[in-house]
């Protein structure tokens, strides 16, 4: 019985899936204390888009540390800061339009806080729009816009202030969500007010690799113009690359008014988050929403090189072609397991769906054990986590992720027959 | 103009006290760009009460970087996280009693948001007692807990299922608060409900480094038993060493049923945060409670280290012996200036009150602005910011700690003239 | 200027609609001081349904004044109210099935309170379900399930705990309304918890006379029952007679669990309001809902009385034979006006929508207005107020019904030729 | 087993305290069905301050009714509203000062919703103030700024947006209860707003007949004027003529922004209640806050009546002179029966305090049934109902007045016998 086991809370939860103690990691690789070496389609839920322990960044992370570069400053003035956002400026702001950043405290959900926050400042108005199948994290601000119906009760209180409106994608709805929504904005009678703001992901990750279409996302983006609503695009999971473009939502000519990044933003999976915000709407007060780790300087350090790592690797022409790679082997090699069998996703995140096989998600479970003992980590996603969610870091060499997707479909051969 | 002030939010706000761009630090000092030397008197509010960049945690960091611990492990098993179980088991826990160990989200509000959710869950019930003069972090659910009036009207909706009980100090009640809050417990017609959870501090920072007595804290630990309402101590600002003990409740002989940290419990600046629970109210799901960051694997390392630095520098004597040498200074240099000056602390957190001269803060603000000039990073706290807050690190030399505390002297001397 | 403009708030409104002072009133009549005699099609929002001033129901209170009868008695055994109760339970009590009467304050918004808490208490849930277009009252709770943009925001505070649904009718959804509810309760990434109940009105009259058909209404009860929903009916404004049977609800079937019920209750005008509460569900501590008025004596006697009128006069029949009356003018005689207009009702409430002709409510208002001109007391309703609502006493005379009818058209040929 | 028994929730109350079926009633007297005569030092909980069946008010209701006056109005001008507001300006609304009056649903709690949202609406605040010891209502915002802890518990939800202050009496606080509150208002880490209003009253009826001094209310409305508070006093209990002047607040020479009546105000029993509202604040929308019954033009009729009838029998000399009998008769013979015994009171609201010789209630229900079987009504209020309540009618004579409080002195020695 390790000390885990022993002292740690039993809130504890990926261990249980993946029960054995990690010491080293390496690109797609990690490594078991015992020397066993494991590849990884979990990828710290998205937090290591440039493959574990990156070189590239390492190097500049351990020259600054070892040179006494200052590694906690609040939000004081750094060199490392400065850094930083000459070259995020460079690289992402620049070619989204008329932005601030706002560092926050270093986890995703405290962005989502912020930007709740805020949204609610500029407009004057308390309600908030979430999608079914959402997830923004585990604050009580960002849990009253998470879909997931235990995750809720867990808050103890009542979630307010927020109405859940039909997803386009993954959340059953045959209609058109995005009339719906106009329908309640326009009509008197409809029990809701006007919100604050709108809060979405372009691709909802934990509801099940849900991807909404560009059509949906410019008229979302219209109908808030048109209600004076604000826009927040949660990009904490599939942005940073994981979609292609830099933010999932690039794809769609869309100019959210807040954007949410955080995960793969350091680059080398240390905590930060970042808030973009529309510079018209950069109405805080001065310390309004502070935080005591919200200039992680060491991760500015890795985030900076995380960038220049991506543009000299043209990570983005690596994810369309190796989209191309998962998508084509999903089709040609699990679709026909099993005709009741789906998959859908976009870049490097995909999802097969098993939820009309058994809709308990008893057999993804099955699945993602009997992967993890052939030596892949992976994770389910969606209602009842009946979805095997794909997700390797940006990184992955064209084998191992070919090793990987073998290892699934190996799975799932046996794992159906098991079923049966 | 530097890149924070073309692209940071506005919302920045100690760049704005401390206006040049820091590089380096090391020990009780920080350095600027140009090559200015600081003595640094706030510690990164908390977060630093190792100095910055401590060479022998540093060894072990750059060790584990070097080697390819695994960095971003979400909450599986890790040798490092192991290595830090053990060793904090062995340092604290086990002195403490019969305690699980939750890894939150890396922020100290987040450690919070997970308290106020457990003691919840456990209770059934909804109200929580906070205190006048409290802080408790920025997400919603610790925002709700917080007593900054201007924080709270920051949240943009109400802050509801919280009551506020008059703290023992620094909120102007004569009355014992304690029997103030018995009284709404006995009474039938309070218009208040028997709470989830106190969430108290033992030394208020924010507030204006309020101390609580022992006699107090005992007696609040009592009267919440008698009515089955759980303690959540927040450890977060005054944790981790700096009143003396490692916890600053030890000194009252107190047991609280959960117990968050945070700043200083990497030992390196470095984001963590964790909750203390009683183990028999760990009745957590597995991830119940969960979040990207909340094994910051490089984290563990520090603070593993951080305890055994503890360890061997003595460092509780360190403090006993430095709370002398502050206090004694104060007394004799500080007071004599103007008979409305008052000091108070504990450890090596004071405060200097000079809210009977100006209740406004400027004066507060001239004299921390004169100290900057003068090569001290000092930082305000308190009723509109009227206490200069004295916290610098654990490990501090004594010339330099005197050094800082004579800029003090010489800064109030400058400024309680100039006001005149 | 009369004393109500000197003295009286302005938030009075059917004053300003219908500006001149009445005194006295019979049957379907109302007279104002300088005896003009108008038809009433407004019948009190639904409160005489037995007509101004009924000489059946008059004679029984005026005995009962002159007599001495106990006026005013809380909720203490009366004769006057086992009387009632008698009477109640023989006509309509012992038809419903096994339900308890209760006796709240004396308006339809306080047996809505009652209901909203007693469903909480007995499911221990928060959340409520509401629809699209409802009304159920003005006191914060009952405000809270109400649709109306407007009113809810005149609230002042956030009204919580409360998730509206899309209403079958009414709401412009083509889309199985039903549906929709049933997904989002079997859905674990709804956002939305299982209610403790939904309230609903068979006949939605402040939404615009929306019918709700009786396969809509069995698949509500049947869906609340899978889920353990309670069923709260709001039968306020069209029970007591007015679609026929005693409630509304009757025509399909259904044993709603909870049944709000006052304005034409007591028959007379006078305020009293009941709920009944299916036996099983009866579980209040005594006390545990009360009111200064819960035991309006003088209601209880003409309450009885009405009953008994009720059934010596057949008034089912005559609802019946009425609402032919009123369908067939509406079809023959306004239909061809415009092709735009459209009407829609159930026994004796109907609608007559203009809204595809003028949707801000202007022409509805000039209608309205003109009738008044013309010795008509006809109220608006829906959305942007653009639906005459047809509301006479169960009890007027045909002859008289057809004169008002004939004002309607009269007044609808003169505006549609002045908005074109 | 009669037809409340069988059919009536068991929500009832006093029919369980006082066990007989009334039918009759006069002045100070009701009649049980089987002929017994018992005086009521209930009144229907302030209902009745004329006393039962009024024979000046009866008249003019009878004359009414049979002259076929409109009987319900909606807020329509009406004869018998232009009379009602003649005279209660000439007599009541133009000594208070520049008042509007806006007619509620008839109960008092709906005019204390209409207060709380009216005084939100003027400051676009949230916030309430309420005390210790309050009563106000039972829909779901006047109960949220009650104070008993069981009623609270019954909403099923969170009552938010309240906070509540120590009331001056009664609450058991020693120190000063403004200075308290002021307290919390200047401190901004006080975790307390400023808030819309603080709603309050003069004589707390439920809360165990707690009087307020002059000083405190003079210095409460002074405070509120200071920090633009408004002043909501509740006068429903306690107001017309229970103390004295018509409004209880009247005493102290204040001017509360929002005043609301309710129970006596009709003066025969009959649901009414009236909100009083400063010119200037009087900005509420039509129709912004409304309801069937808030005409309830009977109840005019008797009001207009009770005020001819108050002062054609100068009840204000009469409770000032029956004031003295009460507390004598308390002094002299009550008192002396055990040292533990205390009393308060005023005008003709007094309260009997036996909480020091048993905390729970238990003795107080002795006495008060043992009164019952001597034929005198008596309620308890109070904390655990330790205090019996003694409100005869204003209009009581002498020689009943102190025939019921022979009873209670008979009751109390039997009883405290008993209990020893």
């Amino acid at each position: 019985m390790n000390y885990s086991e022993l002292y740690e809370s039993q809130v504890k939860s990926y261990c249980r899936s993946f029960p054995c103690v990690f010491d080293k990691a390496k690109g797609s690789f990690i490594f078991s204390d015992s020397g066993d070496k494991y590849i990884d389609f979990f990828d710290g839920a998205g937090a290591l888009n440039y493959g574990h322990n990156n070189d590239y960044i390492k190097d500049k992370v351990i020259d600054y540390l070892s040179d006494d570069g200052i590694i906690h400053a609040l939000d004081m003035f750094t060199a490392a800061k400065e850094s930083f956002l000459e070259k995020f400026h460079q690289s992402v702001l620049s070619k989204l339009g008329d932005y601030k950043v706002q560092f926050c405290g270093p986890t995703g959900t405290n962005a989502n806080e912020a930007a709740l926050k805020l949204a609610r400042k500029i407009t004057g108005r308390t309600t908030v729009f979430a999608f079914t199948g959402s997830f923004h994290g585990m604050s009580l601000g960002s849990m009253s816009v998470t879909s997931g119906v235990e995750i809720r009760n867990s808050a103890g209180v009542p979630l307010d202030n927020v109405v859940f409106m039909p997803y386009c994608a993954g959340s059953g709805f045959e209609f058109d969500t995005l009339d719906y929504m106009e329908n309640i904005l326009n009509d008197d009678h409809s029990g809701v007010d006007i919100p604050a703001a709108v809060i979405f992901e372009t691709v909802q990750a934990e509801g099940g690799i849900n991807v909404a279409d560009i059509e949906w996302l410019k008229r979302l983006e219209h109908i808030c113009e048109k209600y004076g609503i604000l826009t927040i695009c949660d990009e904490i999971q599939v942005g940073c690359g994981r979609t292609g473009d830099f933010y999932s939502f690039e794809r769609a000519g869309i100019h959210p008014d807040l954007i949410s990044s955080s995960k793969s933003i350091s680059g080398y999976g240390f905590p930060m988050s970042i808030l973009l915000i529309k510079s018209k709407y950069d109405i805080w007060e001065p310390a309004e929403h502070n935080g005591t780790f919200r200039g992680n300087q060491i991760a500015f350090v890795s985030a900076k090189a995380a960038l220049e790592f991506r543009e000299k690797n043209n990570l983005k022409n690596e994810v369309e072609r190796k989209a191309v790679i998962i998508s084509d082997f999903l089709e040609k090699e699990l679709l026909p397991l099993n005709s009741e069998i789906s998959f859908r996703g976009i870049g490097m995140i995909w999802g097969v769906d098993f939820s009309k096989i058994d809709a308990t998600g008893e057999l993804t479970h099955i699945i993602a054990s009997d992967c993890f003992k052939k030596r892949l980590i992976i994770e389910r996603a969606g209602r009842h986590d009946t979805v095997l969610k794909i997700m390797p870091a940006l990184t992955i060499e064209d084998d191992v992720l070919l090793e990987g997707l073998e290892i699934i479909k190996a799975s799932a051969i046996d794992s159906l027959t098991k079923i049966r």
